[in-house]
């Protein structure tokens, strides 16, 4: 199956407040997260280089101690291991990309 | 560099009519694409694995053989090797993720 859409697609509340759709290829896994205001992302690391792209509101984000409140247009890129964490300062639209691909959000 | 702002970045003509902004990683490329009515992608292929996710407009996208006219919400996953091509059909925004990183598009 080479086409999607993404309507289709269940929702999964994968911590409180992080409701994501979830595209999985052979080595990709895309997130499309609706975030509501005020939700936490607690600090973690994982072995998938991630990218994200914010598209709605405000998600403040700190990446190995340096932090960022992250509007449309901005991009962060979260290596390999490194720690992270957030919150969601308005309900937000974000997409995810990771590499490998996320077994733990199929 | 943790963070980064797309409209900082320099815009590359990749072929006529496909102007784009690409984020590198690691392992993954992306590249924000703002493709001009009437532009035609040729057939070709690579080794990549890629995920286009429209945001803007219909592009008409054939992957080995199978066509799709795509719109906001709709997601293409092109296999590493797959043979693909297509053509904008109104001026478009699409995110293409790609992995391993598009040297080529340095």
């Amino acid at each position: 199956m080479f086409f999607k859409e993404l309507e289709a697609f269940p929702v999964k509340e994968i911590l409180p407040g992080f409701f994501g759709k979830f595209i999985h290829t052979e080595n990709m896994t895309l997130a499309f997260w609706k975030i509501s205001s005020g939700s936490i992302l607690p600090e973690h690391s994982h072995i998938h280089e991630q990218v994200a792209n914010i598209t709605e509101g405000k998600f403040e984000l700190t990446i190995e101690g340096t932090t960022r409140i992250l509007i449309p247009g901005h991009i962060a890129i979260i290596p390999s291991g490194s720690k992270h964490s957030g919150k969601a300062l308005t309900d937000c639209s974000i997409l995810d990309v990771f590499t490998p691909k996320r077994e733990d959000y199929q």
